[in-house]
């Protein structure tokens, strides 16, 4: 059984009092499902009816040394420094508007809980490029081996051909442990890939959708895009990879109430039509939005390995893939993306610090995303209260905005959904231009960027359970892959 | 007497094989006196008639529990994750171009030597900014107490007058410790000012001259610009300040050779006329430089506060004062001061291993300046052949291309210090606009700033020795004065 964090700091989410320490599985699986998303907004925490259902918890209570090793692997994807500290500031900012900025002590930010603080360095072995893909940077995280940028877990020969290399997925289901992938982002995109498939080209993604199903073993497999499973959305051949899921025993599922009622693996879970999940806050305001939340698909998995896995235990991969788009497109949406990363990581803690067995929870980035920064040119400030007044995500409000039909109703849109009273000037720049809403955003924040791409930096990198301390420092994004490694043949 | 570092990363400095685990204090101080700065530049390392010199450390290696206790605190100013990361890849692009860029076992970069690991939030306590300044911050790492940008060791009470604080410089000078402060930036900047006077606001700097000499009781004070204590310089009075405190015993030095011939504290060491000390690659570059490397200053003032703190220990703070002036003219030479304060802290962490007694190294930021990125849009490369090729700053590089006569002379201008062949298109935008050297490096070499001032990410923080662990995680600026002053008392 792991330590608890030595700190002395309170345990559990902020968001959420009432699901801290004492959290049992169940509740968090479960209580995710309905509420993490919610907690991530700190709007509500768990729902009461499950909050008492501690049965599987006492009955499990019997294990130490013995039980099932666990192996999670988070991966914020773009998530450098900086976005993990606008998170953390618009966290204390809710919790304390008043007060705010409130001191390291008198907020719990999840990453802060691990046992093990350090960072991670992301470059590729591209003989081009210094600044790592996610296909690279997952592809060292998931084999071990610095690869090119593109690659999905293998690496060029002397002769220039792909070699795919085992990943420590693939070693944890050879050894006998359940094995999962969870994502925000397209089930098929880079960094799930790497862990479950083998392609030359990261472009591949129908060719990773038939090696998910028909080669990888994967017990779940939670994420977005379902049209790369079906005919329909395949372009290079008519598999119907669901179906095929289906009839080797898979339990299909495509929106959070059916995963919420899902009992066994092995599962595909495929909760978009053709891209990525939703941003939180998109999620968060759409009523009729179908689809689950990161902590939700997180702890439906957990539930599921860990009852396949049995005494062995699982690996399962959970990926906050929305980090690095928002990052991408310089939305500042993107501290929304932390919030809801914040809660599943506390929720992951709370597990291992609660699991029977031991429970090892590694969190890191595979790079940084668009150069963050809090604070830019002019004044010294950055304004929690706008970010805090976004009730949307700019991929939401800018197509409702190409397509107002007076100045009035952009100024409507954005005071409604951005919660800004825009002033003439830039309704004249957003009329003009038509789309630099994040922009306007980004000034009035006071958040600045350097790049639509990846930068270099090392990414803050986090580790808890035994052997955590190897990750105390600066270790190379290979290292990640080894020491999962290690922890699977018990080291 | 400390531990090492459990890391079985090869301690001591790359750039100085002979100068490594075993390096003797003696060795340290005289090696880093002459050869600091040119280890900054992987050129070469200690005067081997000095690393033989072990005799000093042999008599002293009676020490134990009984030894001194001695607190240094580094502090990069405006050093943050990009700053670090940059000197880090030019360091391993120094060690070995051909199989650029290293593994993090392959490569010592010194933070990573530290036992503890972690960041440190910076904001201050001010009504109408949320990102600091140096004076705010330096005054939370000095006191304790979080206050408005501008302040030097003091808030302001609710009738908005200005309360003074007690520093830690403070403190241990009351408890028997001998104290010093070493800057490459000018002595009476608000860096090193915030330990040892108390001014509302930091552009006072006269006063804080006046209070260093004839209140602080510093034993050691080395930094740049003496024309704030001498007569001629000053605008508000004209106090002598260098007579009083010669008149006060104080042995008063100007140049680099001066230095190393200091024998006793108390001591003033002034080593430039109105201003900072030169960037590292202008007094490298610079024969006639009587300029010392912080590696020389901080070696220096420890053997003279070691003397003078006899049984009880010392407290010194040392100051890369640079790193944050380089940042926010957005110039790339940035990268060769954090190549300075990698040497340095090197040094400083030998000198924890080998010193009897327990010494401390604590390694900060105030806060990071300029939104530093490596990559910037477009092409995912950095190119750190670029930044090797630089021979001199930006900042003695503008004024000849502003005297130059002719098209043919920027480009040799330009060839010469900046390794760069300048497009037509570049010399072009030169000519026009006279000063955008910074630019054009920047984009050759790949690096983005969002700003030319300061940003509010957390600042990575390191600790080795007594109690290190504490900095394990996420810590206040605060915190950090804390930690010191339970470290003067014992604990």
């Amino acid at each position: 059984m792991s330590e608890r964090p030595s700190t002395e700091r309170a345990s559990g989410t902020d968001n959420d009092a009432d699901d801290g320490p004492n959290t049992t599985r169940r509740t968090f699986l479960k209580g995710s499902s309905a509420a993490a998303g919610m907690a991530a907004l700190g709007l509500q925490g768990t729902d009461p009816a499950n909050a008492n259902d501690t049965d599987d918890a006492d009955e499990d209570d019997d294990g130490g040394d013995d039980g099932p090793t666990n192996v999670i692997l988070f991966v914020g994807d773009g998530q450098g420094r900086a976005q993990l500290d606008l998170g953390r500031y618009l966290k204390s900012y809710r919790k304390n508007s008043e007060k705010f900025p409130l001191n390291a002590a008198d907020v719990t930010y999840n990453v802060d809980r691990h046992d093990a603080h350090g960072s991670a360095m992301t470059y590729p072995d591209d003989p081009e490029e210094f600044v790592a893909d996610s296909a690279a940077t997952a592809t060292a995280l998931s084999t071990g081996h610095k690869s090119y940028n593109g690659a999905i877990a293998g690496v060029k020969n002397d002769a220039g051909e792909f070699v795919p290399k085992q990943t420590v997925l693939e070693q944890a289901r050879d050894m006998g442990y359940a094995v999962g992938l969870v994502t925000t982002a397209r089930m098929t995109h880079a960094t799930p890939a790497s862990f479950a498939s083998h392609v030359p080209s990261r472009d591949e993604e129908e060719k990773i959708a038939k090696q998910y199903v028909r080669d990888s073993g994967v017990d779940v497999l939670f994420g977005g895009a379902r049209s790369y499973f079906l005919p329909d959305g395949r372009e290079n051949d008519s598999a119907n990879l669901v179906a095929e899921a289906k009839r080797n025993g898979y339990n299909y599922v495509t929106t959070a109430s059916e995963l919420d009622s899902l009992d066994s693996a092995p599962a595909l879970g495929l909760f978009s039509e053709s891209d990525h999940l939703s941003y939180t806050l998109d999620r968060q305001d759409d009523d009729d939005s179908t689809q689950p939340g990161l902590g939700a698909m997180a702890g439906t998995a957990i539930e599921l390995l860990e009852a396949r896995g049995g005494r062995k235990g699982f690996f399962l991969l959970v990926e906050a893939g929305r980090i690095d788009h928002a990052s991408h497109s310089n939305y500042p949406v993107v501290a929304h993306e932390q919030l809801e990363a914040d809660d599943v990581i506390g929720r992951l803690l709370d597990y291992a610090e609660d699991s029977h067995g031991e429970t090892s929870v590694i969190t890191t980035a595979d790079h940084e995303t668009g150069g963050l920064s809090l604070g830019t040119g002019g004044p010294y400030d950055v304004n929690f209260d706008v970010l805090d007044g976004m009730n949307a995500s700019t991929a939401t409000v800018v197509p409702q905005i190409e397509e107002a039909e007076s100045r009035e109703e952009v100024a409507s849109i954005m005071a409604e959904q951005m919660g800004v009273e825009l002033l003439d000037t830039e309704l004249d720049e957003l009329r003009a231009y038509n789309t630099p809403v994040a922009e306007i955003l980004n000034e009035r924040i006071r958040i600045g960027w350097t790049s639509t791409g990846h930068t270099a930096e090392n990414v803050p990198t986090f580790a808890t359970g035994p052997n955590a301390e190897f990750f105390d420092g600066t270790v190379d994004n290979t290292d990640i892959a080894d020491a999962i490694r290690k922890r699977l043949n018990g080291d």
